[in-house]
């Protein structure tokens, strides 16, 4: 139902909703490229700035203690050095790079794209806007049975952990877009995974095109 | 989908996003009961209160003209005078005989119901809770598109009316429920129907179920 010549799915979500998991289904079942991490790994490549900087201020503002130990190694790169000027923030440098890293892959095929502002970096091509959301139990749930085996956070640890996933996500997106995250007047759909499965609602969102 | 012995699909709605015509539309192609001004109907059978006083007060918390004129002719009925006490604002007495009537439309069969707190009324047996809504232009476009011949608004006053009845649906729900109307986390799914067209809405919503 949404024609376009260039298909564009962008995924905005809560952390532990499962909105990467339904990204992934919906570019599986429609045959069209994903982009979730592969905006890092294309950036870092594009800018010469090693990949790990972009991982560790992934849809962040405030570099984690991971991005301070990678600036020597990143200063040592003399691309990295020169994309860098005094003038400008280096979040907005990366973000820069990434948002380049969206228009580009947009460009180059229908696809769907996780998160990092892609809705808005891409308004002028009216992607197909989806935000992905659940209550906090459902996402306790989520990120439990998805748990690498050596985390071993309470209750407690994990509620602070995903809380603090979106203030980033959520700091970044209004940084960069003036617009609010989560806002369902920023979204074509907006899908609350508590009571559905994800499987199920793959199917759902695929059939829309 | 939404497996249910009883499926009831909740409706809100924006005015002029589209909601009724999507709820009646679906309730059509699933075969199941649909319920909008039938609410007020059946109150004021069960209730003895004349129906233009449920429908002057619908979905609002502040009477209109109307009321006030009705209210002569609502004590001059025996049955609106017992069901009346002095402990208990009118507004409450109607959404309690709403409410009641809402109960029953559910147990009654499979249905959709729009508006009027159903999804909270109905919370402790799980409504499907669907949300519509639109930017302010593709509002206005529709409100024009289904304006009785007789009206004669300007852009201004359009605008105005849907702000002011969104504003009534907002409070109205508020009060009874404790929740913000239209926040999505009260709801399964939220559907923006500025880029959509109403039919092809209902049948993706219909394939749910």
């Amino acid at each position: 139902m949404y024609m376009a010549n260039n298909l564009v799915i962008s995924i905005g979500r809560q952390f532990g909703s499962g909105g990467r998991e339904i990204g992934k289904g919906v570019a599986e079942k429609l045959g069209i490229a994903f982009y979730d991490k592969e905006i890092l790994a294309q950036s870092a490549k594009d800018s010469g700035i090693v990949q790990e900087i972009f991982e560790s201020m992934d849809e962040k503002r405030t570099p984690s203690l991971l991005y301070n130990l990678s600036m020597g190694a990143g200063y040592a790169n003399p691309v990295f050095y020169a994309a860098m000027d005094d003038a400008v923030p280096t979040s907005d440098k990366l973000f820069r790079w990434q948002a380049a890293t969206i228009e580009k892959f947009a460009a180059a095929g229908p696809c769907v794209i996780i998160g990092r502002c892609a809705d808005y970096i891409l308004r002028d091509q009216k992607p197909f806007r989806l935000f992905i959301y659940a209550d906090m139990e459902s996402k306790l749930r989520r990120c439990r049975e998805k748990a690498p085996e050596d985390e071993h956070l309470t209750d407690k640890e994990l509620r602070q952990k995903i809380l603090q996933m979106d203030k980033h996500r959520s700091h970044y997106y209004t940084f960069y877009t003036d617009q609010t995250w989560g806002d369902k007047l920023n979204y074509d759909l907006c899908v609350n995974t508590t009571h559905t499965s994800i499987k199920d609602m793959v199917a759902t969102i695929a059939r829309l095109f």
